[in-house]
């Protein structure tokens, strides 16, 4: 089984917490936009009448022509035919599946950020407005969701669903951890101490030998101007 | 199979994308905290320690005492158990799925309109940034929203997944709808001539003979001061 991932190029984005899991249970995927048809292909892609039209990168197109959009939707896709990136049974690929949506929000919740009025203005037309929003966002969004997630660790062990493997969560977990500490390194040193569980499942995923070729490699795109910015203005240790 | 159904009193919020494709299939289920226990036994329930802590509301419990939350999971769920109300085959269950997420992005979108500073801020101290966010929402999120149900309307016919019953995804884009028009009465008059087929299938969901009791029922709340909310000034004809 091999996919066609599409998605912006030049950033990690959404489209990351697809490769990590790809890369890491080694599942051959061809980036369909990577340093060659380029954006331009992707939007008459997105224009394309099909029968399943995805409203927004990522998306992956399967040997059959399947499109599943919405990262969370595409790994709960690939964990029911990829057993080693998600539980297996009912009740644990909705677990895993929540706790991806769940981390969906804190995404959006980061990008909002820097675009609180309007995801199509530029952040330079909203400055004051991201100044504010920032302040809520480090003061109390940030440790409502790493409290969550270090109370599920508290429960289930090293990994979000528990057991002794992860699941494409803890990947994506990971992935939220490493973009909240580019863009707020100030807060987020602050915050460090407090959960040390989130952060352990961070450091073991860094360290995991299946990651260490795509971590290394100029496949793994630096953080810059996507979902995660880092603007010191909007940081602080409050 | 009966569930209960956890979500804040007095609002439709995020429960009634839950509630709907419930009361249309007949599928028994409890509302916990409906005038009886009210939301301070929900916030005791959400602290309560437990393998699998929801992050937020609705949430379902299973007479097995499964944790299913985030709503369009709760959703994936429902349309495994009760084929009444999602596709049975993996492409359309996949497929509904990914609708319904891209109508929970609205719909934080929607909720972000009266609330783009912080959502623990009031309405009221965030007047100036919701007016800007508003018009952005007004006159480019709504209608690329509805263009994109339309033209998924146009490949499939009168329902969101094709053939000739209703899924979950229809439920809620109809309750969306009524969301938008409710909030933004002005902008959605103007926008109704363009997306014909979305306005017929909200429609049709209307007057389905399986909804009528509940839709006449104090079950249905009405909106007011939740998800969408109904400030004049931000409305607008364009």
């Amino acid at each position: 089984m091999s996919y066609a991932l599409w998605y912006w190029t030049g950033i990690p984005g959404r489209g990351e917490f697809v490769r990590l899991p790809l890369e890491a249970a080694a599942i051959p995927y061809e980036e369909k936009t990577w340093q060659r048809e380029g954006d331009a292909a992707l939007v008459k892609d997105l224009a394309r009448p099909r029968i399943d039209p995805p409203f927004a990168p990522p998306y992956i197109v399967t040997e059959d022509g399947l499109v599943v959009s919405q990262t969370a939707n595409i790994l709960l896709y690939l964990g029911e035919r990829h057993p080693q990136i998600a539980p297996r049974e009912l009740a644990g690929r909705h677990w895993v599946h929540q706790l991806q949506l769940t981390l969906m929000d804190l995404v959006a919740e980061s990008h909002d950020v820097h675009h609180p009025v309007g995801v199509d203005l530029y952040y330079e037309d909203q400055k004051p407005e991201a100044a504010r929003r920032a302040e809520g966002f480090r003061g109390r969004r940030i440790p409502k969701f790493l409290d969550y997630f270090e109370r599920v660790l508290v429960q289930r062990g090293a990994w979000l669903a528990g057991g002794s493997h992860w699941s494409y969560a803890d990947l994506s977990l990971f992935h939220v951890v490493e973009g909240l500490c580019f863009a707020f390194p100030r807060r987020m040193a602050v915050l460090r101490p407090d959960f040390k569980r989130v952060w352990a499942l961070r450091d073991t995923v860094e360290a995991l030998p299946e990651l260490q070729t795509y971590l290394a490699s100029e496949r793994r795109l630096p953080f810059s101007d996507g979902l995660f910015r880092h603007y010191p203005e909007l940081d602080g240790e409050g």
